[in-house]
């Protein structure tokens, strides 16, 4: 990869101490270079409680965007997304992790870091735990809201490959998100992308269904950016109101399902990785603490450093050529 | 209303026996008169068992659609489907309720009742248990996968009419189901639908998200066939996930859980209504026990006897007129 992990230090719940020492974590325990960005005193405040000064650049972004803002309205050019993602429109840094609001990420990078060499339009990756064990990719879960067929199959490859350099599985099945498997059920989108995906080059295992969205049927589920941050949201609502349910009927207290509740937050999991931008962007959580903040600037140097993107333009040039 | 409620006697997983005695229910207990369709002598049969054999008549019906069928593909002329569909295109039925597959009974009565005068596609409209308490109607829940913005306000109007006749609900406030509140957020249709929503006799929400579909935010959760689908059958798939994680966890038991499981699986709350035909059609879940089987009796009567559907159509002509 290009560059460093840059990471914004203002972003999340917890701000910069729980950032930075998730960074220093990064690049102590994992090898994953960092770059910070944010208020320059505070951070280097930060980075001297581990001795870190030396190890790690800290890059001035003065404005702080807050956690509500979920557009590109409140974010100024001198706020630490901002500046994040203009390192990564540079190239000065290969990846950019942020806990900041993910609306406020998204569409800062989606306006400034351009999109990598033959992909059509970036999307957002998620890994959603499965009944099964392991975690399945959501993609796209928000980027682009009206692919084209073609675009849906890029998402295809680039979620295959997330699930092949974050999740480990060697041959990810992709499943295309509909509402039925009976030929021409589905709605107009869904049907035109049948073909595209049927002939990339992964396993298409077909058409799924809302059910098997936690289901572990697929290792990459594949729609466009409405139907997959709708269904993202859902998911979190209806845990949310499931576990709530049982906790007011006196079936369980409510420290008994927290961990039920953790690990079905989907963000907690790995974060929700920006791909097909010239650079990987990945938002963490808001409540993310250190392990947390580290886990994504693992996942963020993995993806750009195995290729996420090239990999989608090595079958655009074979196809091309074919 | 025009005629009985048609019951398909055949539908479910219990036969005759507990489809008979809900019809029995339907017409002691709540007045609601019912005619059943399927094979007469086993009908007759069950009737007897009630005492009913002179109250209600019964059509004959040779076949029966397995409740595998997804589709219309296995429905003959002569099953108890097929039939009860043609007796509501006939008229001869004001209503048809089925506990048979719901996708074969849709795409049955999509295919041979005809739509009411002014209304421009059907809908599936489906109660869903809020975490406030009480229900939310979703719709369309599938039966039009690619609907026009103009026919996003029709089936909004379509669930407010449920809303207000088998909720309870005066007056009901509509959602529309997208991804995001701010300007310029959703896809192209969902943007679209808002002008005709706003214009709308009901009080218009505005967007929603995915994580307000269970919240209690809106009475009536308004959206394209395809969206609807998959949100239906996730919020199923994430009940049972979540159920199954806790059971796993040993937090609670199976038996403890059955009754959230129960409560949260949306096609027992009244059934799933297809709104918009000459006559309306109510699909009981397959599991259902002849107290269900009434309730769907008496909400198909509700709705028909109510003018679901001329309440539609008034608001069309005062457009056409004013």
């Amino acid at each position: 990869m290009s560059g460093p992990v840059v990471v914004d230090a203002m972003g999340g719940d917890h701000g910069p101490q729980e950032v930075v020492a998730g960074a220093v974590t990064a690049l102590r325990e994992h090898g994953v270079p960092v770059l910070l960005v944010g208020r320059a005193g505070e951070v280097r405040r930060e980075l001297a409680r581990h001795d870190a000064a030396g190890e790690i650049d800290v890059v001035h972004a003065e404005e702080v965007v807050p956690m509500t803002e979920r557009g590109s309205g409140a974010i100024t050019g001198d706020s630490s997304i901002a500046v994040g993602c203009e390192l990564l429109a540079q190239r000065t840094g290969g990846a950019f992790v942020s806990a900041g609001s993910t609306g406020a990420v998204v569409s800062c990078a989606v306006r400034s870091v351009g999109r990598a060499d033959g992909v059509l339009r970036p999307a957002l990756a998620v890994a959603l735990p499965q009944i099964t064990g392991g975690a399945s990719v959501l993609i796209d879960a928000g980027a682009t809201s009206d692919p084209t067929p073609e675009m849906i199959a890029q998402f295809a490859l680039l979620g295959a490959s997330y699930a092949q350099l974050v999740l480990g599985v060697p041959e990810p099945a992709v499943g295309l998100l509909s509402i039925g498997s009976e030929p021409g059920k589905g709605n107009r989108l869904s049907r035109r992308a049948e073909r595209p995906l049927a002939s990339s080059p992964f396993r298409f295992h077909g058409p799924i269904e809302g059910h098997d969205v936690l289901a572990g049927t697929v290792d990459v589920i594949v729609t466009d950016g409405f139907t997959g941050n709708v269904v993202l949201k859902n998911v979190e609502g209806t845990v949310r109101t499931v576990l709530t349910m049982i906790a007011q009927a006196g079936i369980a207290g409510p420290e008994a399902l927290r961990e039920v509740a953790r690990r079905y937050d989907p963000e907690t999991h790995g974060g929700a990785a920006l791909l097909g931008l010239s650079g990987t962007v990945v938002v963490a959580h808001g409540s993310s603490r250190a392990r947390t903040i580290a886990r994504a600037c693992v996942v963020a140097h993995d993806l750009a450093g195995g290729g996420v993107v090239s990999r989608v333009r090595d079958h655009l040039e074979v196809e091309a050529v074919g």
